[in-house]
């Protein structure tokens, strides 16, 4: 039996003090002194529409009162709670991670992709596409307990920084995001995270830093397996993405997960447009929102040509469907909190 | 744009309204007139384990105190809250919908695991095994929308009994255990289901019968296809299992499914052993409880010889690790509530 005192909790808080403290994580008020929940948007339809479907689903008056225990909104990450560019903030991990097993892979100084990691060669890199990706994924995830990972993300992260800005990555959280996680959560709503990223690792930081505790975050998965160390159980990270969260993957994964239709979905990309469609096609009210990236000043503009979250059916979908747009130069005030 | 009117809440609130009613769901008060929380448990170990590991994780003044968050409980489905004697009760809508789907399918009459349902084989039904009962899953939760499944499963679990007791499956909940998850809930733990049942048909009834809500179950999984039928997005379940939630299975779905080691874990048969594990694996205080049915008169007595819910290694490893085991027949006072 194993009986070690030291205890997760405590050791999972003082580890990520330093992110807490730095990121500003979860805001622990609500909204501005006047009283309005949403100060970093500005005045427009994408504010407006927030607020009325929030309205209309929890006044005990509204035809459109929703229970809370329905009150489930979906969120994707890269791209729609912080940047996705040049890439998705996991492949920054990967990366780093490949650099740090190099020296045991002599192999990959020749081998794509990993060479191309190696090279610093992102074209490549991204040239490699979803395929490179997963084997990059593989190598840098797996041989390791679930336990270990955890821990190895959690370092990572409290330290990490995006190569144009500087800044940490928890620190580039969208602040008009984090509002409106925290708008939904103070009208009882149950926020979930639905993202390509491998789900082990959002949920080694997706308390501290955005509120979302790992039940409520829906991911990518690798395959696991169950070894017995003497008495002690542990589950070992296989090489082999067995699920792959993107697309109509999204809605699968949120039937699979939580068997629960959301009432609101916030994407950014094209892999997110079946999520929507999903939330959707519920009855009652429901609420979609997608961010559109038009800020080159003081975040990235992108759309139908980029290789990192294209947007391009979505934003057809979107007019058709009658889903908000925000459009991140128009209607945020800020873009970080910093 | 899907605008309905109706709403599914309240559909589902008024489908499962008889089952309410007659089930006894969930307990509205707490223990006995006397404050025992427990008074369907006899006095013994398996009780006096209980209390003092609940008043070990959640008094604050305990060394082993644990956050609420952290209170997390799973449980075994059939053969721990209710019988699986002499099948799953999952299987006995399988073969219902054999059954009624017999017509469309003549070719059943002469062919295995079908015919053995519709010339009431039980024996070379058991005896075809997991790839046999695979069959029957596919052929019988496939082939429709996720939405029509939870309609078709709660119209019949709303009527559908027993063949040996006559009561309705939701009355055979056994009730110390249901005083168990109350106990548990009423010190904020957060109860999960972990099942080899496909985790729809679990997520259809289990909140009114069990308290649970869907994204507390975790179960067995169907690959289910995105389609869009005009604007309107369905996810359709295929006759493919896409993961079988069993033995090893159980915490490796623990951990995909909600990424949190569970501190309390309770089961009856080989199938729950490595869950109970990599609870005990974890640190700080744990608890992990075996129902040994040894009751043939009020309930059936079983263990190593049985072809559902067999129990040989997980009595040897409960001795080894020092697990509660349940004596049904010493330990509960009751069965069932009725």
């Amino acid at each position: 039996m194993v009986m070690k005192r030291s205890r997760s909790t405590f050791l999972r808080l003082s580890l990520l003090a330093g992110m807490v403290a730095a990121g500003r994580a979860v805001s622990p008020a609500w909204g501005d002194s006047s009283g309005d929940p949403l100060p970093s948007w500005n005045p427009g339809l994408a504010k407006d529409s927030i607020l009325a479907f929030v309205k209309r689903v929890t006044r005990a008056d509204s035809p459109d009162f929703v229970l809370p225990a329905d009150r489930v909104a979906v969120t994707d990450l890269d791209g729609t709670l912080w940047p996705e560019q040049p890439m998705p903030v996991e492949l920054f991990y990967a990366i780093d991670r490949v650099r740090a097993l190099a020296p045991q892979h002599p192999e990959w100084q020749t081998q794509q992709p990993f060479q191309a990691v190696l090279e610093n060669d992102r074209e490549a890199l991204l040239a490699s596409g979803k395929a490179g990706l997963v084997e990059i994924v593989a190598a840098t995830h797996a041989g390791m307990t679930t336990d270990a990972f955890t821990h190895q993300v959690q370092n990572w992260i409290a330290t990490a920084r995006h190569p144009r800005t500087g800044m940490r990555f928890t620190e580039m959280v969208y602040q008009p995001m984090r509002e409106l996680l925290d708008y939904l959560r103070t009208h009882r709503f149950k926020v979930h995270i639905v993202s390509g990223s491998e789900v082990g690792f959002t949920r080694s930081w997706s308390e501290p830093v955005l509120g979302i505790p790992p039940e409520q975050v829906i991911g990518s998965v690798v395959k696991t397996q169950f070894e017995l160390q003497g008495a002690t159980a542990v589950l070992v990270r296989q090489p082999e993405l067995v699920f792959y969260d993107d697309k109509d993957g999204k809605p699968r994964a949120i039937e699979h997960f939580m068997g629960r239709r959301p009432i609101a979905a916030f994407g950014n990309s094209n892999g997110d447009v079946p999520m929507l469609q999903w939330t959707q096609s519920g009855e009652g009210a429901r609420h979609q929102l997608l961010v559109h990236h038009t800020d080159g000043d003081r975040e990235w503009a992108y759309d139908r040509q980029t290789l990192s979250g294209q947007l391009t059916t979505g934003l057809d979908t979107a007019r058709a469907n009658g889903w908000t747009v925000v459009d991140m130069q128009q209607d945020w005030r800020v873009i970080y909190a910093a």
